[in-house]
């Protein structure tokens, strides 16, 4: 993916709320993914102060790297807004009134009913020769501005009209400027929950010079590890990525649960939805986070019918039947009692399909035999009870979200096995 | 609050998957403030890619304008890692195996049953000179390098290692190397749910400028607006801080539900345990959220018993004593449903206090009587139910989020309400 010939750009994010952290960047993130799915690769993102020297530099430094900048933020009406002011005189471009913009801008404020303050006039001073781009979801138009040293985009930094402002302006425009510059790239994923990262690559490590020029990046989340491969090239390159793809897939087969921009929970949902059956949860140390994932899907009443989140061992024995003296001997956390809890479950709603996790989050409930991280993971699928130990790491939170990531994966992997086989559970 | 002999630092966020916009940084923000609650200004932020030259440029020419700078990010274990190699080059520094820090390796490792793989050894190597910040919940340490021109510390980049390693290690280290420097800021707190941003702001508006010199910033989130109040001095501006404090307490208490860095949940936990009154949860469109967030806190099974996720009706009628015939003539979405989930959790579980939620958190499922975001809460206090219903705006998660936090508010009030007093529902 590292095409020396490829365009290159860098991204300067201005206003102090950012680095005060009152606010977080989810625009570089946006703008990045949208440049690269162009072929254009972002070198650099800098995020500076509503400061009109720190922005100068930083403007001009990427200028001088790349010869392309493009900056949001530090377009709006008040004092504090100096992007446009700052690269107009860095550009030698003395600021002008744009009629036809500031008529756009009056009418907006027409249409609200609202008198337009006179700060806003600011909005439509544009730099002598830049483009205005025209910003239908506010008062701030954005600007091109051009010389020898390169190109400058500016943009607001408000999400609902940067991102419109970009797909609809600035996207064409990059299009048109380096046309026959930009391959187009394909992208395959294989998502993978069970393994570390470094057991993941340890698998794939020889493969990883082996698919050239195939892309290989693995992102690591508290859940599982993303491997996303990519490839720059035309039509020819499908059958590429498709072979380096499956190269993967037999590796990390026993830990890839999609090959798609999909949660976990989105795929059991499709696997009961295609089985016509119905899920019920019977959450202990997760406390509803499994439900709360589930029905975080919209239309997840299509497969999920109830859940219990019994976190007191009387709540266990009386709603889900566990037995009292059973929990005495073995203990809340425990093989017999996470049995218990999913054919309870099943039972009791007569569903088809039951989750029952029972496990210690911390940070306290540890004990010499059970440590921290100690989770007992069983599946009901129409009668049939499977059960299974694990012990993960890290905080309470993280715990927990894998508990509740590693009981889905085990449904899913009794949901979507062969008919008979029972291999499912390697 | 701008005070330029305050010590400024810059951060550099290493890891091609955040320009890539596989990964939103969230860390900055939150290293923002951090530093901020310190009197310590993030000067900028620069990400770069995984590439030598890059982490190396933008470290240097950061050390060079400020003398301090903080990376994250790049201390993996794997090939792409380079953060670690380019600062020690840098500082020329040789990497040297450290082995008490190998052993805390592989004791992790041996903790979770693994072998550890033989690339995690690159995580024991250390710059000879640099000081090793202990990381109690990943296999990176932290690292120190210092020389005459200034200071470099490089930290992981997952938020789960970070945070506790800055809290720990790095915010003392800070401290003393800065004593003196850091002009105590003191802080007062409101959060609060209920009101949009503009209403709250518009409630105390003529007090901003009353109030100096204390600074006044308003922060919304999806389930509330936390006012911030802050003021820079000695002990001596303790009383005015307080006094600001109050007069804005005084406007806004209708909506304030803490003065501490608490989640509501937090103190509807703290509110039963003073009590001896336990919770339990009815969950329709909320799904689990309310149960997942009471069992976020470590500790909650003192105060909190169960909770159903009746997404179904059926569930409803069975598990919660709904009446078939209300949920047929008025639909799952009303005030009556919402009082029999309430009062049936309570005397299903002989709990004190029981919350219900039953609403429309979209996509579908809206009609003209009911629109997306009706949602009715009831409480259960002792046999004693109140309801309410809810208008919610957003997106299916908003709705949901906004929702489950109207219910702890409303349970909140129930709670702290003076005995025989009903004031609590203004």
């Amino acid at each position: 993916m590292t095409d020396p010939e490829a365009p290159r750009i860098e991204i300067v994010t201005i206003g102090s709320e950012l680095l005060r952290g009152d606010t977080i960047d989810t625009n570089g993130a946006w703008l990045g993914r949208a440049l690269l799915d162009m072929g254009i690769a972002v070198a650099r993102r800098v995020t500076v102060a509503d400061d009109n020297d720190a922005i100068r530099d930083a403007v001009e430094a990427a200028l001088h790297r790349t010869g392309a900048v493009l900056c949001t933020g530090g377009l709006g009406p008040t004092t504090d807004d100096l992007t446009r002011d700052v690269v107009a005189d860095l550009f030698d471009m003395p600021l002008q009134r744009n009629e036809p913009v500031l008529d756009a801008i009056r009418r907006r404020f027409d249409d609200m009913g609202v008198v337009m303050p006179e700060i806003n006039v600011r909005q439509a001073m544009v730099p002598a020769g830049a483009r205005v781009l025209d910003n239908r979801n506010g008062t701030a138009p954005g600007l091109l501005l051009e010389d020898d040293r390169g190109l400058a985009i500016l943009l607001p930094g408000v999400p609902g009209e940067l991102y419109p402002l970009f797909n609809e302006s600035v996207a064409p425009l990059l299009r048109e400027r380096w046309a026959g510059r930009l391959p187009p790239i394909r992208r395959a994923l294989l998502r993978t929950t069970g393994a570390g990262e470094s057991r993941v690559m340890e698998e794939v490590a020889d493969l990883i010079e082996a698919v050239r020029p195939v892309d290989i990046a693995f992102l690591p989340h508290t859940t599982g590890v993303d491997v996303r491969l990519s490839v720059r090239g035309d039509a020819g390159e499908d059958d590429v990525l498709e072979a380096a793809a499956r190269r993967f897939q037999d590796r990390l087969h026993r830990w890839v649960y999609t090959t798609e921009e999909l949660d976990l929970a989105e795929c059991v949902g499709a696997s009961l939805r295609r089985q016509r059956r119905f899920l019920v949860l019977a959450e202990s140390c997760t406390g509803g986070l499994i439900a709360k994932r589930v029905t975080d899907i919209p239309g997840s009443s299509a497969w999920f019918a109830t859940g219990w989140v019994t976190y007191a061992n009387d709540a266990k024995i009386r709603d889900l039947g566990v037995g009292a003296a059973d929990l005495e001997r073995f203990g809340a956390v425990s093989e017999i009692v996470a049995r218990q809890m999913a054919s309870g479950a099943r039972r009791r709603s007569g569903a088809a399909c039951a989750i029952a996790v029972t496990g210690i989050a911390g940070p306290g409930g540890a004990s010499a035999d059970k440590p921290l991280g100690t989770v007992w993971i069983a599946t009901d699928v129409n009668g049939d009870v499977t059960a299974r130990s694990y012990r993960f790491s890290g905080s309470r939170e993280q715990v927990r979200e894998r508990a509740a990531q590693a009981a889905l994966r085990l449904l899913q992997q009794r949901l979507d096995a062969p008919a008979g086989s029972r291999s499912w559970n390697d």
